[in-house]
């Protein structure tokens, strides 16, 4: 059996009708993470085979038997939980997330803590202090981050699906880049607690999956009212899944077009998001082209907002040692420091105000449709790599600030073979919506069937 | 008639009945105007009689003819508009705010623009460029602030209602300190569009009346969906006035205790509220005693969050003539522009947590009860004069952090003769049960029925 070309939908079922069984689909995993982790440094930790901590509970076996890598920014009792920061290096947790203990409470086992760019605050995934995580479609690239070891072990199947977080798109930007599916739910859908945090107001935790399904599934096992989570929102529990497959027909589309998307967008990319555009059409869709450059202000008052609230979290760490931040790292943290709480309370007002735009579009419109990233998988060295690096956030970054749900699933790829992702944005809550736009599209194309080349290779 | 004794529900009724005219009742409040205004100082501009518009509405009469005073702080269509200060002494918007325009359609007629304390930012009311507004139960006092000649105006019957805003208790402290009613809504209740901002994040709008009836009906008039205010909240239209002679036989009341509450509040005071609870126990409500010394840190934030929203906003001003700004204003404002992002961004996650522990009591409790000030209406000059006035949002500003709506109605009378306030708070979108509390609290007691002093004497 090889898990690379499992999904956990597929393997939910085998393992339901007994036509396999959940060892040897961690097996299976763990062969992966044996062959392909020494090069691609998705984990950090591995947790040994046989150890691995399953709850048991026989009633919500939602996930039984599914392997699952969790972002080392998640707190897993007894199992180091690193942040990807030498001052957290040896930090042994007491107790599970939140969500890992609902992932663990649904049957799934925790394989690994993946791979993180440094306290999450960074898009390479090259890791001072763990090492750099590659992209298994070209080893001299980078998967995309933070939650880069999460995209990288789903697309190459040492695991069946993953846990990330998303701050400025480091869900939708790994799974872009990496070919896999990324979901950034609805602000306040998944409890925070015992999560790392790098922004309170920004970050998000979501699934990252081989397909629309599994991170529907993923999804209705991480959502949920915590009362202990200030940021956690009292919603009804979403149903995910049942509606789905229904038809998209006369569902209205905003095809997002102008300078902001346009101006550093490859011609590969564009092209790519526009045919997809194509399929949902003829699926019954309706596509209308809307200007969204009012997005700009906030992808900007993302990125201030981030520097400074990982910059106040952090406050302690920066001022006593903070020769032991990686180089980049430290030096976004010092720029946050150095924010005034005018410029803090007027990206504030930003916030506040690209969400209402966003809200009066999504009174016309059931989705938004837009690249997930302007560019492919930069590579991790040579010229300009940090500055290719930066644009990287541009498009995922607005849907961090407004809180509203976004996926990227995989739309093709460019001349030199890399992925590209099709990020589908909502009004705040309708993840079915999302999903289903994204199931449609996905069942119309095949590009979540091809494996990433170090599969092809190896 | 004395417009003194009218309450704008019984005048609505009158007016309706053909009993008076509305011109009658203006005569009767530009009277108490004339009378009063040149020793209070409620007015920086009064409408001439005659000549205040009303709008032809006859489909919503809610507050067809009733005199409506307005803070100077919201537009005012072809009427000179300050916000207190001297960089707005000559402007004359072009167009209403949206409550503004709301409460004209209602049948008001707008009949000034009441005193306040400089762009808001400060309860004293002293204002440097428009003279300082004086409380009516003793004139060497001040009436409290921001929204000063509001209150000044309804206790005195200048006006039958007035609006004010309300950052960290610009509503609630002067109607404590004037005898009357004084309702801060639920944030994004009210549309703010057209209103001078402070703190886009902390200002609300409310009515300040003489009744709880006729808060109920001012907000009715005022609240409502603004899709071009942010902070709008698309809420179903409430119904105020329909609950609010209920019985509270078994509500539940939260009775605030802690050293936060009790550690610089008058005994007077504490004492005024306490019996205030027996009066409700005695209608059948569950009191229990809750310590809510969580909400100093809520204080503490929402004066950092005003002071820094406020510099950001005006940072222009202040960046041009800091000397047109009054001493205390302007010192306030340097402050706030010298906060750094991080304590902006803690101060913000305080504000999520103490919402969070305001959500988790009002699952158990409809209400909370507590004073509205810590002290009565300071005089106006003398030694500790300003740190006195300090103490006076310490116990409003917690629900302006939190956005919760919070009534304050009269409650007694402290040694000296001055009215006390107490104050209900209720989980959002609660309006109906703070009013309902204090309805029933009102019809049981007299102390609204009292008259300042300036009304006796003169």
């Amino acid at each position: 059996m090889n898990s690379d070309s499992l999904t956990l939908s597929e393997q939910k079922e085998l393992i339901k009708s007994n036509e396999i069984s959940a060892a040897d689909l961690a097996a299976a995993c763990y062969r992966q993470i044996e062959r392909l982790n020494p090069t691609l440094n998705a984990f950090i930790t591995v947790i040994p085979q046989g150890t691995e901590e399953v709850a048991n509970n026989h009633h919500a076996p939602l996930l039984q038997g599914i392997p699952v890598a969790v972002k080392d920014l998640y707190n897993t009792k007894g199992i180091r939980t690193t942040g990807g920061t030498k001052f957290f290096a040896d930090y042994v947790p007491s107790e599970d997330a939140f969500v890992v203990e609902k992932i663990k409470n649904a049957g799934a086992k925790i394989i690994g803590k993946t791979n993180t760019h440094e306290i999450a605050l960074g898009v390479t995934n090259n890791n001072p202090h763990f090492g750099a995580c590659l992209n298994p479609w070209d080893t001299t690239r980078i998967p995309g981050g933070s939650s880069g070891g999460s995209a990288v072990a789903v697309a190459t199947g040492m695991a069946l699906a993953a846990i990330g977080t998303d701050t400025g798109g480091s869900i939708r930007i790994p799974a872009a880049l990496c070919g896999v599916v990324g979901l950034k739910p609805t602000y306040g859908r998944i409890s925070l607690r015992g999560v790392l945090p790098l922004s309170w107001n920004l970050d998000h935790a979501g699934p990252i999956t081989k397909r629309v399904e599994d991170a529907a599934l993923m999804l209705q096992v991480m959502g949920g009212y915590d009362s202990e989570d200030p940021a956690s929102f009292k919603t009804l529990p979403g149903d995910f899944s049942s509606h789905m497959r229904d038809s998209i027909r006369d569902r209205k589309v905003a095809f997002a077009v102008g300078s902001f998307v346009e101006e550093v967008t490859s011609p590969d990319i564009l092209h790519a998001v526009r045919k997809a555009a194509d399929v949902l059409a003829e699926q019954g869709a309706i596509i209308e082209e809307v200007n969204m450059d009012f997005l700009r202000e906030g992808a900007l008052a993302n990125s201030l907002m981030t520097q400074a609230d990982g910059a106040a979290f952090h406050r302690e760490r920066l001022q006593e040692h903070p020769d032991w931040f990686g180089a980049d790292v430290r030096q976004r943290l010092e720029t946050g420091a150095g924010f005034t709480s005018s410029e803090y309370a007027l990206a504030r007002r930003t916030q506040v105000e690209v969400r209402r735009r966003c809200d009066l579009l999504f009174e016309e419109y059931d989705v938004l449709i837009l690249p997930s990233t302007p560019i492919a998988a930069p590579v991790l060295k040579g010229e300009n790599a940090v500055e290719r690096a930066r644009l990287l956030t541009r498009l995922t970054a607005p849907f961090n600030l407004t809180g509203l749900p976004a996926i990227s699933i995989p739309c093709g790829f460019t001349s030199e073979g890399l992925p590209i992702g099709l990020q589908i944005v909502s009004r705040a809550w309708n993840e079915s919506g999302v999903l289903r736009i994204g199931y449609s599209y996905q069942e119309a194309t095949d590009w979540h069937k091809m494996k990433p080349s170090i599969l092809v290779t190896q």
